[in-house]
Parts: C-alpha cells; structure tokens; sequence
C-alpha cells in the first residue's frame, strides 16, 4: 500500500520535471536528468544534511529505471495527459507525494534526534526541494518560492503536526499518518478552496 | 563578544537575501528560503566538503529561529532600513560577517589538515557563497562574480593572513583576529575608496 | 601517461569554463570560480554522492593552482586560442576529459559496489556535471541539456561498456581503456558527423 503511493509520488514528481523540461525543449539528456532531480533532488539533499548513506534512489533502483522509462515514453505520455481527469489524479499524486516525501523527511530527522526546528525544515526540504532544483536548472525562480500558493507551507505544517504527535508518544504509524495526511489534505484543500498567501505590503519601499 | 558579532554577521547575511527576495516578489516561503540560505548556505557548503556534523545552525538552532523571526518581520525591518544610518550599520556587519566567517572556514580545514590552497579557498568559500546560492536562488549571476568590486579577494587577503600568522605559531586569537580583521578592514576599505577590480581587455575577443 | 591526459582534460574543462565567464563579463573572482567548478564539479559531485573523502583537488593540489593560473593568464590564453589549431586540439581535450572523468565516475561507483544503473550514472554525471554547474552559475540552461548534441550519451554508452567489460572480469586496463575510449571516440564521432539528438515530436501538445 505505502509502495503503491511511494510510486505514485515519485511518477508525479518525475512528470513535473518531465513537462518543464519539454516546455524548455530540452533534449533526452536535459528530459531525463530534470525529471530524476524533480523526483529524487528533495531526498536527497535530505540523505546529504543528515549524512545517510546509500541514498533513496541507489537502495530502490527500479525507482531509477522508472524515471528513465518515463523520460523515454514521455512524448506519449505527455500526449495522455492532456486528458484533464488525469491532470486531476497528477494534482492528487502530487500531494500526496508531498505528504509522504515530508513525514519521510521529517522521521529522518527525529532518528537522527535533530531539535525540532530541523526535523520540520527537513520534513519541508525533502518535500519541496526536488521542484526547487527541478526550477533552478531549467534557469527559473523556483515557483515555491513566489506563486503565493500555499505548498512549502503544507509540508510545514504536516511537520508539525508529525512533531506533536511524535511528542505525544502516539504509535509511530499515527504519527507518519497525521503527518502525511496534513500535508496532503491542506494542499488539496487550499487548490480547491483557490488559498493565496497574502503578498507583501505595496509601501515596503522596495518593490 | 564573539557571539555579538557572530549573531550580527548572521543577521546582516539574512536581510541580504530578505532584500533580493522581496525584489523578486517573492512570497514568505521564498523570503525565509533565501534568506536562510545567505546566511547559512556559506558555512553548510564548508561543512559538506569537509563533511562536518552537525551542521553549524543545527548545534545552534536559535540562529534558525532568529531567520525564521527576521523574514516575519521583514516589511518592518526593511521600512526601517530605508533610514541611511541604519543602511550604513548593515555594511559594517555584512564585512564583519565576511571576516568571521572567512576565518571560521579557514580554521576548521586547518584543523582537518587541509592543504594551504585548500584552506585558503575554504575561508573564501565560507564568506562568499552563501551569497552566491542567495542570487541562484534568485535566478541572478552571483552579484560577486562580476560586480568588480573586491569582497571574495577581501576573503582571500584575510586567509592569507590567517595562514601566514598561523604557520608563525602564534596564539590562536592572534591568528583568528589577524585574519578577519584583515579581511573586513580590506572590504571596508575597497567600499570607502571606490576601489574596482580592473576588467579584462576589451580586445580579447571574446567580448 | 594517464597524468598528461588528466591534465589535459582539467584544462579542457577549466578553458571551457573561462570563456563562458569572461563572456558573462565576470571579474577574476568570477572567472576563477565558474573554472574551477567546471574542472572539479563533476569529481566533487561524484565524491559527495558516494561519500568520498578527501576530494580529488584535495589530494592533488597542484590541479588547483593549475585552474588559479589559468585563471590569472586568461586573457592571454584566450588569445592564443583564437587560432583554429588550438580550437581543434581544446575539442579532443575535451572529449578525452569526458572519457577519462566518465570512467573514473563509473569505477569508484563500482569499487562502492553500487547497483548497475547507479554506476552508469555516476560516470554520466562525474564527466557532464562540471559543465552544468558552470552553466547554472553562469544563469544559463545547461548546454548539455538542450544543445541535441550528444555528450551525456557518449558518457553513458562509455559507462555501459565499462559495465560490460567489467562483468566479463577483463583485466582493469581494458575495462578503463574500453569506457574511456568509447565515450571519447563517439563524441569525437558525433562532432565530425554532426550527429544530432532528435527533437521531440512538435505536436506533443506542450510546445
């Protein structure tokens, strides 16, 4: 069941990498390596912070070979996804990718006994970093970080809620749950309910 | 005393990124993002490369709530660093940062045995890059890359410095001093005059 | 031998990132660090992925101020290379540096005993990656990712016959030659071909 959304996490985070870097008009190399950072770039800065080795995606190498067929069947896939009720399962996946990259992040954390702020800025790295990357080689501002869309802000507060009921000494599969599934819904609440970040005042004097 | 300084070289580092990233419009997830990564991404990269755990600003997690604290406050900070007395106060610190965090690099590869060269470029990375991720972040040519105006060679003055007064033998906060004093007097010094990197030849052929 | 060409390709590698610098109008601090990490950026990636300590210009030093020096007569290096001879002889440096860094990559991941695919992706990204970081630092798209030129494909098909011969438990001469010599010689052959990697199909919808 967690392998079944692991896999869906990665596959929407791959085809996110995989439609910017189409969009950029990228070759197969440019495809391929934006879209196995996209999925991959959040989890492991996360492996690098925290010094754990091997990585994710080195213990899980179908995930790897995943990517890759990916990048290859892209221009089908692409085309099947114009189809709107599957930009609808994309947006779900997405979140709920969001949600499991976060708990992820954040149980590393806890394990490795980091004070709390660090466990919930790592929750919020694994969750979010793989688009930061994905953004910064297409030679983008990472779209987190400005299109006042609550997404980061998801995965903080799934971090902490995970914090809280880790505090709590509940069993560890509520704890993971409550993370995830915070994180997940808020994104799919503030996507149907149109959530803005309010943006900076006008007279801030720099703008 | 050190603290003092170490707190106020953070703080002029962060409103670095706080200022670059409210030019960017960017929302508060990008704001603490950027500003976390000037004043931080220095001394993490330091510690990658000489793959030193904990982190710096995971042994001191206030300096995380410090930034944390600094980018919800941010449209008042910047309204009141409009005022020229406090814009002068920010370079000051921003060249105190500069030397103390040269010579926190330098000493940390002196102290793993690091080649010269090598711990010179250690002190310059330290100073210097967390600037550097701030304008990638931003989607900008590193500002001291090509400004042509000394802050990376200030840095490399100050190892220098360090280096020579370190192979004398001297007592360490005679070296520590010497070398970030070195490099913020440099930088101090390089904004008072106006001093200018001299730019390549017009006829390289390249331009 | 093996010393003059590893030689060879950091200078390769290094000019390539010296242009593209003083193109940007980048002042000394900027063209010796945008040449720096394109030399040592795919090594220093590799090493970090794969946990290796001390770094390649760690140990070797004098590469180090090899890439300083360079830096420091790049105005009149780039003169020189305006002639056609010495573009010629900068492209088979090039190309011998992709084949050497492309093995290096696939044999410390394989001595790390990593899984295949992770091989082939270590010596795809220990002979490309300079040259992204020095695209990302430069505010460009990686060359390497859209140019249609194949380069990241000569490295991996140098890394699948190093793959091959290996798994044939050849002697270690022939499976280093084998890869290198693979890798260089189809980028040598894809240069004098003009072979081109092809677009994506246009009506995919995206473009």
């Amino acid at each position: 069941m967690l392998i079944i959304f692991e896999v869906a996490a990665i596959i929407a985070f791959a085809v996110s990498g995989l439609i910017e870097s189409v969009r950029k008009r990228m070759d197969i190399v440019g495809i391929f390596t934006v879209a196995f950072v996209t999925a991959f770039g959040g989890g492991t800065l996360r492996d690098l912070l925290l010094d754990r080795r091997p990585f994710f995606w080195v213990q899980h190498q179908e995930y790897v070979w995943l990517v890759l067929a990916l990048a290859l069947i892209g221009p089908l896939l692409l085309r099947v996804l114009q189809h709107r009720l599957v930009d609808r399962t994309m947006t779900v996946t997405d979140a709920l990718g969001l949600g499991l990259f976060t708990v992820s992040g954040a149980s590393f954390a806890m394990a490795a006994e980091m004070p709390i702020i660090v466990v919930a800025m790592m929750g919020v790295i694994t969750g979010v970093f793989g688009g930061v990357l994905r953004d910064v080689l297409c030679n983008e501002i990472p779209l987190v970080f400005h299109d006042h869309r609550p997404y980061a802000l998801c995965a903080a507060f799934g971090s902490a809620v995970f914090i809280g009921l880790h505090a709590l000494a509940l069993e560890p599969w509520i704890v993971l749950t409550g993370g995830a599934a915070t994180a997940t819904g808020l994104r799919l609440l503030a996507l149907a309910l149109d959530w803005r970040i309010p943006p900076w005042p006008k007279d801030s004097g720099l703008l």
